[in-house]
């Protein structure tokens, strides 16, 4: 049976990304787990500390894709409010999670640090969300819906995903890719690209030209899920290198 | 008198960005380029090589913001589709524009290398359009509207920011920041935080924690157009480091 297609989107929230002061490292690996479990991302936004933008963005990208992925906004302190934004997107109500509550008890008795009342934020959940457990400071993530809320702190947010999300996340059908190194600029190969692009429509191919002199070429990138066409594609491309005189690596 | 708010965002075009292949660095400097001729940087989109998606965010961040800058999909092959793409958003044709005809002829003569149909493709420019300069490989961006539209390759993307479109952009006030680093986690300081926020209305306070031990602490930023109230929002902070014994870096 022909599995559904599965997509995906991630929200950033965080006024250090769009300031410049950090460089966004988590889309590339929420980009890269979703395409080894099949999932098709289709869009990012990064966004502000802002209330509204956070809550409409989230309905509309809650309504656009089978699941949202949200990073940022869920420490202790006042830029802090990606929790109440998503209760508020959902008509919801934030409540102090017992489980919530727990975890962070032992977590700062365990560390010797006093839970006050910012630390306490970090428990308040939208009423009915599921935990999502960090192994690394403890307090959790949560989901509603189709939306997956993690920490903005690479290391925690990492840890969320693939201990927690990742084998709760339907499998979708397996992205395949396969690519191809070739040794003249893009240009040069375009026009036959074009024509292989449109005999094999079931599969992407992507070219992105590299310059390292004395490597100067194209990688070609083969997306689909079905092997034997991209296997087929890839024959049809390695003969007319072949015929054209063209070095390639496979 | 005071200068307006200028409003920017950023629209990533690119498959390899949302399959994870490529770890985006344009979104970065852009942001950090808009910090620094005071524009502030609202939201930034990525999107797929497919057409209603680029057409529809090109239509919806253009007349949200008061300049839109997008990088990927102005090269030659079968998946640029980026300038047939800005010229539906507007109702317009392409057409073979002169100028770039002519950019490309002579950089291709220079580097023996053919002008074919498929690299001519890069010369098809939305009518009325201004060209923007590529430095590095002559292809040129343009701008339309209220967009500005770059190569995806950083190292030309950067060329056309740097060298043509920062000069054409109307500066905006100058966004000043000052950062103090915390030696306590943010959790410690978070409710001495809100109030601070609460009297410096004007100026935004960012909170990011870091774990680097032995190092662990919070780093601070204070952002804003006023450079006075930023060095009054720091001079409250440190006095009550300093009575809380907490110490601190600035």
């Amino acid at each position: 049976m022909k599995k559904k297609k599965i997509t995906a989107s991630v929200l950033v929230i965080g006024n250090e990304i769009l300031s410049g002061k950090t460089q966004d490292i988590n889309i590339n690996f929420i980009a890269n787990r979703c395409s080894k479990i099949g999932h098709f991302l289709q869009e990012v936004r990064i966004v502000r500390d802002n209330k509204k933008q956070i809550i409409n963005t989230i309905r509309e990208l809650s309504k656009k894709y089978n699941n949202v992925f949200t990073t940022g906004g869920i420490g202790p302190t006042h830029d802090d409010i990606t929790a109440e934004c998503i209760a508020k997107a959902f008509d919801k109500k934030l409540e102090l999670n017992k489980i919530a509550h727990k975890l962070l008890i032992n977590h700062y008795k365990k560390s010797n640090i006093e839970l006050n009342e910012s630390r306490l934020k970090m428990a308040f959940i939208p009423i009915n969300a599921q935990l999502i457990k960090n192994s690394v400071s403890a307090a959790p993530g949560f989901k509603i819906k189709n939306v997956w809320v993690m920490a903005g702190v690479p290391k925690i947010m990492q840890a969320m995903f693939l201990e927690d999300i990742e084998p709760k996340l339907v499998k979708g059908e397996k992205l395949l890719s396969a690519s191809v190194k070739v040794l003249k600029p893009e240009g040069d190969i375009a026009e036959f690209l074009k024509g292989l692009q449109n005999n094999f429509k079931e599969i992407e191919i992507g070219s992105y030209p590299f310059y390292k002199p004395p490597e100067i070429g194209t990688t070609l990138i083969f997306r689909g899920t079905n092997n034997k066409k991209i296997n087929n594609a890839i024959k049809v491309l390695c003969n007319y290198l072949t015929k054209a005189k063209i070095q390639y690596l496979l």
